[in-house]
């Protein structure tokens, strides 16, 4: 029994609200527990250097933490007048999964803003912006197909992420941040909706692991990514 | 009749949500027609060096801007590097106004961080947060009373505050951005429960104004405030 | 009896001397009681990217101080790496002081830079800034003008600025820095030769203020501003 | 047949050498191919905040890169005020690897510094950081105990990395730079010489990949790893 | 003849003011010719960590040049946010300079702070900074000294600087700017009152130099610094 | 007797390495004694703004020290995020050095881009890196006259450079770490290879030195860049 009573291949209850961002192209919150992420997609008409005149275009990331989200009380990146490195970690990692699923040549010369804000960590964090944010750029892409500005949608297919780990011993899916501290190994899976891998993470965080418990977090991994595919559908389905 | 139908006098819809963060001491959520912003308060057992051994407490305040608040988007201030000179002005004003209804001696040697994140922009959110803020922090004071760690409430009385302006010659109670970047004068009034001032900013953005102008703009913010503060004692009633 | 002997409603001793830099197309060295600041108008062929192609120009100011100009010596902003918050906020309010009376058409596309360095500071740093940098401002145009390069003077009007403040129950004109530290109210009027507002700024030091407070500081502040400007016509009438 | 003549599972030539640095407590020049990385490990005698009076210490590493070891030039990092994102990732990734094989309390409250600086790059820095970084820790431990510093060695194990990739639907051992470019999947190893893993890390540059492809590649990793642990070994024999 | 008519072995007109600044412990505004720069010294009870308990003080240098002193006018260092390489190489040249001539036992766990900052600029900058910084550092000791915090005083000798070099093939004494920029070779001495050398700088602007050369301008520098030094001597005695 | 057995006018062991970089187009490894220091040099087909569009080239250099060069180790630059005042100081020394020797309109709009990187500091390290830099830059051209792009030789001369000090009222060749802390005077030559000085940098470090005193250590200098020129010499000729 885990620690908030769920199964070990057992997701925490997952909603995704699309449209809460009037400014942005495409908008969606994810809420997967208590770990609240809002996530929004901004178009711009332009694309760095090195793609100018190409015909092709962008997708970045950016990752934040709202100082409140986590207890002690996060100091705020802009003060400290830096981007830390875990931040440009997970920034890198959200633009590579939503690039992976994005045709550029029919986005045409233009760069997708994904931002991904932590309103409220428990866990997660990166996996839930990567599923979210997923929401938010196919929401944007169909505003952008509806103004006549897209002729065909830029998705090659969709993307989700989550998290699996080996606590106590026993393999469990989506650490919540009590399970996520103790965990012996911990791993990131971010793969397309038909199983396919886009990125594979995984840390040894006190002991190595062995082949047979990498076989055992991927299948977990896949179980969770049906799930939230799933979701994702729905939820843009209703949008 | 204004851009949005308000009488000159009028405020927008005021709506303030406590307890929206789990994490923070004291929360809010206040929206000013579509301008939203989260604040929270979090307190920290130590004080600034200067503060040390003197038995007083310090209220801070930081202030940001989601990227996605705005169209077109705001890069962010952590990605540049350096907190813009608008964001230090806007969060050296919260503190002020703040600290003037804080006792720092019954606060004792604790830090409160008080955050004003801007989740959506619409003119008017340095002022929201001000309104907002006062609630978090007077929700996190009851927090550590109910605890017993603050014996008595170090809040000496309300603070709230409100945008006036002159929009083609009329003034106006509570701009929003379409009547903020028109006008001809822009002045923020934070003021007590009890009708005094803790700051008065007032700018000609195009013609200088006269002290008559001042007169009615004074008029006008505190019938703003009579209703913002109403609206914050039943906040602080409902949590 | 005030600190230094002057009476409530008396400024300290103010000396405007031009012409004071060699490189600067204008400059004055304004002196009001002991604080000494040093300002500059130097005009450069170009504005910032978001006036080009509009045929209007840009004033823009920066403040320093230097490090002995006060005691304890206040350690360098370029040796610490950023513009502290409080730099901010000073050079914006000079530089939206300046722009309130000069017509950028009139200007064309050039910058203006004005610079106020504090030599020595005791109280009212900020407004002996803009009164003097408005003399240097006036000095720029003359000298371009005679060159030819101006065709009219941009300047609407003239721009002064004058501290007031409550010292133990008294309204106080032209604070110095021992009023200054001392003050229940503080504020900042930037008004125009005229006797309209562009700038007003107060706040609560340690208890909020009466409308009546507020009232009562506002004659003052005008009676500052009328010698203000009488000193600035003086000034550049002898230059 | 591969770029440079090499079969699918096949390593590029490998060669460590260690003692090349006079200062450092450990140092080991790892060389695979034309990938040439200089690795050193220094100790001081004291622990991050953090770890204060816990009786554990630290290992911690910096990678850089020599703005020669590749074409073009890359600017330093040091020049350009701030460490990259991927430079950030890549250290972290170093200090992990090195931790997992570390016993912090056979350490003592000691940090050890590992710094990897690639003097000529050609794919796999990375790895062969981690890799040449093992030996260099290896060594500084060894010097540490001869002195009598240390009483047991801390290390727990060995550890080892290598990439590998499928190019052109197939899947390689150790790539060069060449074929990194080219590459649809990339991954990175971490692993211990016993088998098991410390790091996976695998990216979908071009397109996802499937579970048969992350065996088919965990598979040839550790062809690499074993060899590569066997290199260290000789390599520390001979030191 | 030179360009202000000036014979080569010719110092421009100097003139040294002393008592310029209320806040400082010392202070002189050194001007040769159109060079103007503002020394200070300011004494702090403290000392760099490196010198804690040692019985020994420190004395460092920070220059700085006004925007204005200089057509075109110069960026703020602290607005660019780093102080550029050759403001640190010539805050160390002063710093170095003074603490030649200063006995740090004498002076004890203090540490002098002194500022020089260039009001106008032509040419020498550097060399007027150290000859006026002894200035201000004597009268910071002998204000010291007075209030009986010094016992003695911690001066060993007095400190002077002139620029010399190679214009158009012939050696000439204190290079005004126009002559610096036509300059073949430039030098800095740094002197003793009694002839000895504290630094030398030469660089070959566009030419190599020869021993001869450098024969002649260690002569001229020496006639230059013999009449430095009867200067300051001079301004000490008037104050 | 020396520390390590020269004689006061012997240089150390001195070797010079080419063609140890694959990526740049020059590049040579010096080793002085314990001192060794990579130096490349890279050319890009672009020049700094200043220079666009008058045909005319430009030679900067960046010098940088690995961690573990020293002991203890140097923190990294790049992590602290600024360029420390005595590494900017160098790396303008080694600019000026070398393009004191290089004819810029022969260069063409070209940018040489020279790194020296400090593999292990015992004293001298810049001096060091002007001596092996020529090597690199003469190295550099050869490879471009070779391949066409330049038609002449951009070089007028060879440089080379040495330190000089005197250590307990002796005057030494070539200070190694242990002498160099604990000269009076430290000087460094850097000459071209027919006895011509580029730049001649003097420090009295513990007391003031004599004209006496500089003339024998100029001599000493020349004895050292004779024996450093025709290393350069030999070197050129191996590659």
């Amino acid at each position: 029994m885990r620690v908030d009573g769920r199964s070990p291949e057992q997701l925490r209850p997952v909603t995704i609200l699309t449209g809460v961002s009037k400014h942005a192209h495409g908008s969606a919150l994810i809420e997967m527990g208590e770990t609240k992420v809002l996530c929004t997609a901004t178009i711009e008409d332009s694309v760095p250097q090195f793609l100018r005149d190409t015909g092709r275009g962008w997708v970045t990331a950016e990752y934040g933490m709202l100082p409140a989200a986590s207890r002690p009380r996060i100091p705020r990146e802009a003060s400290r007048g830096r981007v830390a490195g875990r931040t440009h970690e997970i920034q890198r990692l959200i633009g590579r999964s939503l690039r992976a699923v994005t045709d550029m040549t029919l986005l045409g010369e233009r760069t997708v803003w994904v931002d991904c804000d932590v309103i409220q960590a428990d866990g997660g964090t990166r996996t839930a912006s990567i599923t979210g944010a997923y929401v938010a750029l196919a929401l944007a892409f169909d505003a952008l197909q509806r103004e006549g500005v897209l002729l065909a949608p830029p998705l090659t297919g969709s993307v989700a992420a989550v998290s699996v780990g080996i606590v106590q011993g026993e393999a469990l899916l989506d650490l919540c941040y009590a399970e996520d501290t103790a965990a012996e190994v911990d791993m990131n899976f971010v793969m397309t909706g038909d199983g396919k891998y886009v990125e594979v993470q995984g840390t040894a965080e006190s002991k190595p692991f062995t082949r047979a418990d990498l076989d055992r977090l991927a299948d977990l991994a896949w179980t969770g990514i049906r799930k939230l595919t799933h979701m994702q559908r729905k939820a843009l389905e209703r949008a």
